[in-house]
């Protein structure tokens, strides 16, 4: 059995990522998420263990500590990051873990994981980005900016990623990440063992 | 519009290399083969302009100093070689140009084009091809021999290539290498255009 691919999934805010996420849990079962533990409070209707792990400050500090995370951020002033436990049973046993997360700890992920995938979803323009923000009726002209210029910020990082996913139509994107992914594992670096089973096969053959 | 993709799709004798790409080219417009230019005889059946360009020596020779040829290679005592306006013109077009070529002329495009696609089309064991070339009946065991000897050579290079495509089922082998192709399409390098727009429409709300 294969191992499974460490899937980051990272896109401007309002790109559309968690419907994506979610879409893709339901298509297949190879594929599971990684969920994060942070010291922010939960938002109403956030779960601990479903939404995020929510912990401590101190709690958090301890799990730096014992390298129980793979990589975690600072981000408006709370502690983000990724329980390590978690995602390498999951990738030993075949599955590809995703990881929704920001181009910050895509940075560290790429360091220390050099053969993840790296997805960025993004709207078709800057217009729809800021369409889809202000659409959302819920947050004040303030935060839509800062949104707006973050995801500027963020647009300056893109080249980091293996592939940048349109999310125009949303079942359109969530086959093309799928697509990405399963195009991912014929990469000759995830098949080391195909490859050397073929060289094998083939060694009989060789004039010296 | 942009700019298509420089495939470059190799593979063992016996893999089935000249179906597949046979069946891309019936899939979609989007794709057109590159004629390659050779001084070898042409075989039963080959036609000039179609299988190759068959040249003489001289002339062949005459286009290398012409820089006529992206990339050429000798083999068997005899030259191939891919020429150049073909290729750069459907490029320009946005038509991805297939090269069905050996490794030899793969190692050059690679450094030449460095942003070619690179597709290595194998059959799923070693047994498999041994098993193909064998049921072909037309070969002598020496010439048999002689392939799976050549084989066993270039699995020593398949890292060279972007992706493995097994062709075990011929249509999912065809649907595999189209999928790559459309996958390779989203990488930030070959959407330069599209994040400079993004950019752009983002800078007016970036805080300095």
């Amino acid at each position: 059995m294969s191992k499974g691919i460490l899937t980051v999934i990272s896109g401007f805010s309002g790109a559309g990522k968690g419907t994506v996420v979610k879409k893709l849990l339901e298509k297949s079962d190879d594929f599971c998420l990684s969920i994060s533990m942070t010291t922010r409070d939960p938002r109403p209707g956030e779960e601990d263990g479903v939404s995020y792990f929510f912990v401590t400050k101190e709690k958090f500090e301890e799990t730096i500590a014992a390298n129980g995370l793979i990589e975690y951020a600072q981000f408006a002033g709370n502690y983000y990051g990724t329980p390590r436990k978690y995602v390498e049973e999951k990738l030993a046993e075949g599955k590809n873990v995703i990881l929704e997360i920001e181009m910050q700890g895509a940075r560290n992920i790429r360091k220390l994981y050099p053969d993840s995938l790296m997805l960025f979803i993004t709207p078709p323009t800057a217009d729809e980005l800021e369409r889809r923000l202000r659409s959302r009726g819920t947050e004040t002209e303030e935060k839509i900016r800062a949104r707006l210029s973050r995801a500027y910020e963020e647009s300056e990082g893109i080249d980091l990623y293996d592939f940048i996913i349109i999310n125009d139509d949303l079942d359109k994107c969530v086959s093309d990440v799928f697509e990405s992914i399963e195009t991912a594992k014929r990469q000759p670096v995830r098949n080391e063992d195909f490859i050397g089973d073929l060289k094998k096969g083939l060694e009989k053959f060789h004039k010296a």
